[in-house]
């Protein structure tokens, strides 16, 4: 079992900044949580540096080290995760490290909020985004094989189970409910969201009649058996047309809950309708434990420049916080960031500005800000 | 084998409304072609009408019918293919039919350019997809199991071989070469493409190091092993950075070249850029046969209203000429829709108009317009 803390409020977060900018923005998020206000019922953080990523693996031929996963198990409530860079060949040996997280500790949910700063002049939407974190093509069973012409045919295995889709769909059901209930403490006036709470299944059940057709199936069946969420609509978009009407018109998604491959690829989209990859944030949520990380990759191109927005890994602690239960700690984090980005002064050059890592870390940590 | 043209210039084409809004959008192709001036090197078309389709198959038990197979083995060069409703729920025995047409006339790969009408206020793109049409997921082996808790777990084989790959790989690095070729007659300041001919890999070989790391290899050594494509620019993106990379910087892609589903996701995003998926050609083809097909789907809600955009289904009447070699026919009938977009008056509701098909039609085939 994870562990459990035994002081109250007093929470140990593993970070692992792992490749490139991971190395920049973890640190960053690691500020704002220790400027957090003290309340009775805040917590109080232990922060304890963990390895991983494809660095790591060229110098010690280990991508997550042994020690790094058991002192997450032993020591640890919560993780932050930077990024990892991804070799551009294929390299024996090497696998993802972040896929191999959320799988030994049974993450399940990649919880992807994609929301914009009302004004800010994109794309106005209020998504969420829940990806099925541990199956779909990421289970990694690949083989290779030689045809009769000596030419290779490899296959890789898909698998989709009613017990993770249950799993994935249950959560994407709460998390609307909640989005509705936090919704009607906002004035209407700020509110992008008008409507009753809505649950999108992304499938291509027209191809794989199978798979997503259990897919969609057991997604379904979360709200047909459970009266809890009688007052949540559900639809469901093919995912090609998913991308399609996403960026058409973004405004008519609330939450969507998606396969582990299509939710990858509709949270970079998603990203790309708020302005950046750097603003957007996750979780990787199990039952016992929570894994923030954000959307963006390591970015070897800028890194070690300061030139990487916090934003994202900051909203992943924010995230961090809020599926761990301190939700008015989290709440804090995400206005301190709303209030830096509806300033548009302090921003760095992914959203048009000339700041720092650090000087958009001490913007939002700023006395009074968070 | 297929049906060769006994007297020269004299081509039968296959109509394969199929359901929804193909019963409008395929008659609309059809007139535009019959509407280009006759020259010695023009075809001469014979049209013949096909049956297929989820309604086809709701009244006769049959989505593709051998006869239309066989039809179009025998007696055709080439068809328009509309567009297929899919079921919402998984029906027994149903399957896609223009899936099955790509796989049974070896139609390997699907050629989507999108390409934005200089001036029309959209982003500016011109990109060429490259998909590969007969393998991936689309292979459809699936199978379900109950595991020992009596929960279902499906799998889905994804098949990436050397032999697909290689093919789709070259048809885009042809292409590249072949969209250069053409630019060097077009007027500079016309040219949304400027440099060197591109072609973009999409892969996901962080995740699929064997399929996809196969799919990358493959299509590297295309390039690699043939010096005719030496002037070619060669890059890669990663699905997920690929979709955010198209919505921030589309100028930035000239030929890109994806496995089956990555390339059905990222056409859609790419129709999402020129303003509607009504706008969107495509040809499946193969070394013997072109299949012309609209991206766009069957569209239920507006079909039968003469809402539908043609111009998609008409693109790709031009496409289909130009895969079978009368490059100058079709060259007629871009030029006749570009220049019906560009006047900007004559538009359906999906890209802000209020004409019908028909009027958007009759204004293509306006004497003196292809
Ligand atoms: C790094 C990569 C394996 C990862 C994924 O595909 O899950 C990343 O793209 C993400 O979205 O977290
Ligand atoms: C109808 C469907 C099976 C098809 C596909 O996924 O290939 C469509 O989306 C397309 O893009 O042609």
């Amino acid at each position: 079992g994870f562990a459990t803390a035994v002081q109250s409020n007093k929470v140990t977060i593993g970070l692992i900044p792992a490749d490139g900018i991971g190395r920049e923005v973890i640190p960053a998020a690691r500020q704002v949580l220790e400027s957090l206000p003290k309340s009775e019922s805040s917590p109080r953080f232990d922060f304890i540096h963990l390895d991983a990523g494809f660095e790591h693996f060229q110098k010690h031929g280990v991508a997550l080290p042994d020690e790094t996963l058991a002192r997450l198990r032993g020591e640890c409530q919560g993780a932050l995760f930077g990024a990892v860079s991804s070799p551009s060949h294929r390299v024996a040996g090497y696998s993802s490290p972040i896929v191999a997280l959320r799988k030994h500790l049974d993450l399940y949910a990649n919880v992807r909020p994609v929301t914009s700063v009302a004004g800010d002049g994109q794309k106005q939407l209020d998504m969420l985004i829940i990806r099925e974190n541990t199956e779909c093509l990421y289970i990694k069973q690949e083989r290779i094989e030689t045809d009769a012409n000596g030419l290779k045919v490899a296959y890789a295995d898909r698998k989709i189970s009613e017990y993770a889709s249950r799993r994935a769909g249950q959560m994407a059901f709460n998390m609307a409910l909640m989005r509705d209930k936090l919704r009607a403490n906002t004035p209407a006036s700020q509110r992008l969201w008008q409507g009753k709470p809505k649950v999108t299944i992304v499938h291509k059940s027209n191809v794989l009649s199978v798979t997503d057709g259990l897919w969609r199936e057991t997604v379904r069946s979360v709200k047909e058996n459970n009266p809890a969420f009688a007052g949540v609509d559900m639809d469901e978009q093919l995912v090609d047309s998913m991308v399609y009407r996403m960026f058409r018109e973004p405004e008519a998604f609330d939450v969507v809950v998606a396969p582990n491959l299509y939710g990858d690829i509709i949270s970079d989209g998603a990203a790309a309708l708020v302005g950046s990859l750097g603003l957007v944030p996750s979780a990787n949520v199990g039952d016992n434990f929570v894994v923030g990380e954000p959307v963006h990759g390591s970015a070897p191109d800028i890194a070690g420049q300061q030139k990487a927005n916090p934003i994202a890994a900051i909203r992943s602690a924010g995230l961090l916080l809020e599926h761990m239960g301190y939700s008015a700690d989290a709440a804090r984090i995400y206005q301190a960031v709303d209030s830096v980005l509806r300033e548009g002064q302090i921003k760095t050059p992914d959203i048009g500005g000339k700041s720092t890592t650090q000087e958009v870390t001490d913007a939002v940590c700023k006395p009074g800000t968070p």
